[in-house]
């Protein structure tokens, strides 16, 4: 064992306490013997083991006794964790092999198609955190640019599903509804659970934080409760409400998911089958059987063309039916915002303004949800074809439904007081006299999380005027609302250099790409 | 300025002694109040600027004050090393915009094709330290699978070659020659270079390390002499001597390569169109004006078919013609290792034998560098076209080529004294009596490197059988030397599973691809 110079070739483990998020780093002072016998470099991927139990880390270099001396391992606190054994304990450190699967990524780079093995091999090493950020941008790009077709993204999706917990609610029917994202102020979740619930359909929706937009429901939900819940807890709230608004994240379902998205956003990474894959993977692992699939389309919107939203669409359906979710698409008008609101605070407003039949409501985010919530409830065989809109209708009109989200509320742990609209607000006026033909989904997005939303939750934007509506140079056409001063200036010098709304005549108004 | 609670929003700079290698990092204590008031992640990438000077780092999140404190930031070594200012100085710290060239490779991820504006912006970036691993990955991934046609293998060519110094030797005729690699044991250069100079060519050679094979020039090399020399060293060198043969890493020619390479290794990444640019626009960059590109064709070399060799040929011919250099292409017989020895004092002393005109000296060494340098000879007008061989030849046979070499080894700081091969040693043995009709470039490789080449000088593998050779059962076959006793067994053990080499029968050698 002649590379092994201080005998055994064991380190002492100390935690270092800096926080690497997802990427493990392990530091090794220069003058560590291994270190010197190993001809290691910084960045090389190093196996760290103890006691049968084995960490993947990058390798940085330390020149400070303080941080670690020559004899120890120190690892970053999320790795230190994944290890569970005390500092001090005895660990030993190798390079890393590649992770094998990279091998299935090298042949998805040579444009070949790979088979489920490749896929849950892929999955399995994500999950056990053996790729590197480059690693997974390899396997994104790679498979992301000659695409996947539709058997692989089947592979994919049952692969990921496999890479964590599944739920089994013990139910025939478990509702569940997606929308693929893109459209700013589009809460319909927060309306069609609670209509679906008080109905007495299972729905135990979880949703994501906001990514690349000013607010996800699980942002908006927050204004209200609160999403991030035990496992335990869900469960009885689910039990007993048949519904809830949760946070995803603390499940553990398809975390490949959860995984990739690093690498996703920072890259702007948004490819079909990725996208297929990731939404029912999470379905299949939460125990969903029925799913509702919002897809809209506008030219603005993540779908710009009706062709792309049914190819899309015929994708879910062959992936849903092989992992049995009776799956329903749904393609719907992605022209503009939904609602007023964009921002967590502004868009619960608009929720619960529907909820409460206010006057107010925005018209166009009760009929959406109306008529997703009346798709959802004809999953129940005692529902007659059609007739789904009028029941969602009577549930809403009664005050059913806003009993139900009350209860939901009250079960999630309701806060005392919620937050207003953040209190520095500019409005953005008309430049001409005419007819809004065209709202940027977009530059909307962009402008209110420059405003601060999600993370200041009054941030963001709301929307005085929508498509159709007339205006008169100089009226106020939306309003920014922003919590701090900078945020506020960057977001009103934005609008300024564009606005996001075109105003034209009647005839300049884009039609409807869809029908309802 | 909501957003800066201690006033100013600055903090002063400290040295966190890591060494993170090209991966910058900045240390901020979750305490910080930029850190909670910015809202930054861990591995945010952030923007540290002081005095109009600016790095970008990734975040790393510290838990313990004597890496730094609340009011500081913690820089890694390199970064610090970049931003070249004191301790304590007083520094911004900011969410870092991804790179704007990033949308050039998210259109390339999209299949489509790049202006040469694109390249010189992802060149820019990338030398600027703006792409993480993950986005060179992407463009990596994105260029390799689709490909680079050949305007966008010329404008990348090109990027590359302005994104670092020029040399520029104020004469007529620089040659140089490169190998596209694979074949262990083709040192040629050692070779071409002291018989050019000889003859008064210029041939300034500038070589890499080995990166995945058992030896590069420069750490065979530096057996002999010092390779890593400041360019005013080199300058004198080359001046006095017409060659010399160093290490191509100090000189900052075309540096987009170096930094790739930190993504290329680990993915295995090798495609064509970034081959051609790399290599053309180091050697643009060089200052050469007149080159030989040596492409190996052979069953397990990088190239395996003709009609490959040849496209590659003329995509090498295209962007050669283009950016001022003439090119010739050379394709070579790369079915088999070249000479005997595999690692750098094993081919040091082929190299070292075919210039004193020792009887032992490997004649297929001998026979390709006399061919390269003849063609490299006739590079110079003076020299009629198919004379260059015999000139070459009658340079190596007079023993100017090794008073050459000496002279060079000697302005290079020749070394006391050389190392000799490994003592640990192994002799594999044929498995049945025949003809050896194979030998496995990569298994070859693989073998040296497990033995310990090229860290350790004396390790690798010496080959006592070419093809065509006639073995008797049991007869050695090649030597295995290793410097440590883990490697040593590593590397036999990878031996015995697959030795690399196939016996047969005269009518199974495989025809030689080239005629020579």
């Amino acid at each position: 064992m002649g590379k092994e110079p201080n005998g055994n070739g064991l380190l002492r483990l100390r935690r270092v306490d800096i926080d690497t998020y997802r990427e493990n780093v392990g530091y090794l002072h220069r003058e560590c013997p291994v270190y010197r016998a190993e001809g290691f470099q910084a960045l090389s991927k190093v196996e760290i083991t103890t006691n049968g139990k084995t960490v993947l880390a990058l390798l940085n270099v330390v020149d400070d006794e303080a941080i670690v001396a020559p004899d120890e391992l120190g690892l970053s606190e999320q790795a230190f964790d994944q290890l569970g054994v005390e500092a001090g304990a005895p660990v030993r450190v190798a390079q890393a092999e590649p992770p094998a699967s990279m091998d299935a990524v090298r042949r998805k780079i040579a444009g070949e198609r790979l088979t489920e093995e490749d896929f849950h091999a892929i999955t399995r090493d994500l999950v056990h955190n053996r790729y590197s950020k480059m690693e997974m941008a390899a396997f994104l790009v790679a498979s992301g640019q000659t695409g996947l077709d539709r058997d692989e993204v089947l592979y994919y999706t049952r692969a990921m599903a496999d890479s964590g917990r599944r739920l089994d609610w013990h139910e025939p029917l478990v509702a569940d509804k997606h929308c693929i994202g893109g459209i700013p102020g589009n809460r319909t979740s927060m309306l069609v659970v609670p209509i679906v619930a008080a109905h007495g359909m299972l729905i135990p929706k979880t949703s994501s934080r906001a990514i690349t937009s000013p607010a996800g429901t699980a942002d908006t939900m927050e204004v209200l409760a609160r999403v991030e819940l035990s496992p335990e807890r869900l469960h009885s709230i689910v039990r007993k409400e048949r519904g809830c608004l949760a946070w995803g994240g603390t499940a553990h379902l398809a975390p490949v998911d959860d995984i990739l998205i690093a690498v996703e956003r920072p890259l702007g990474m948004d490819a079909v089958g990725q996208m297929v894959a990731s939404i029912l993977s999470k379905k299949l692992a939460a125990g969903a059987t029925h799913l509702l699939v919002d897809i809209p389309v506008g030219p603005t919107a993540k779908v710009r063309h009706m062709r792309q939203a049914l190819a899309l669409r015929k994708l879910f359906e062959f992936v849903g039916d092989r992992i049995g979710i009776l799956l329903e698409v749904i393609i719907t008008d992605g022209r503009q915002p939904v609602g007023r609101g964009i921002g967590p605070v502004l868009e619960a407003r608009d929720v619960m303004q529907v909820l409460g039949n206010h006057p107010d409501a925005p018209p166009d985010l009760r009929q959406k949800a109306l008529r997703l919530a009346g798709r959802v409830l004809e999953f129940d065989p005692d529902i007659r074809g059609g007739h789904g809109f009028a029941i969602a209708r009577d549930i809403l009109d009664s005050g059913r439904a806003l009993a139900k989200m009350n209860a939901i509320i009250a079960a999630q742990g309701g806060l005392e007081a919620s937050p207003g609209p953040s209190e520095l607000t500019h409005e953005v006026t008309a430049a001409q006299d005419g007819v809004v033909v065209g709202i940027d989904n977009l530059q909307m997005n962009r402008i209110a999380r420059l405003a601060g939303a999600p993370m200041d939750k009054g941030a963001g934007v709301d929307l005085l005027r929508k498509l159709g509506d007339p205006v008169r140079k100089g009226e106020p056409i939306y309003r920014i609302h922003a919590e701090f001063e900078a945020d506020f200036r960057f977001a009103r010098g934005l609008a300024e250099r564009d606005s996001g709304y075109s105003i034209g005549t009647t005839e300049q108004l884009p039609g409807t790409y869809v029908d309802f």
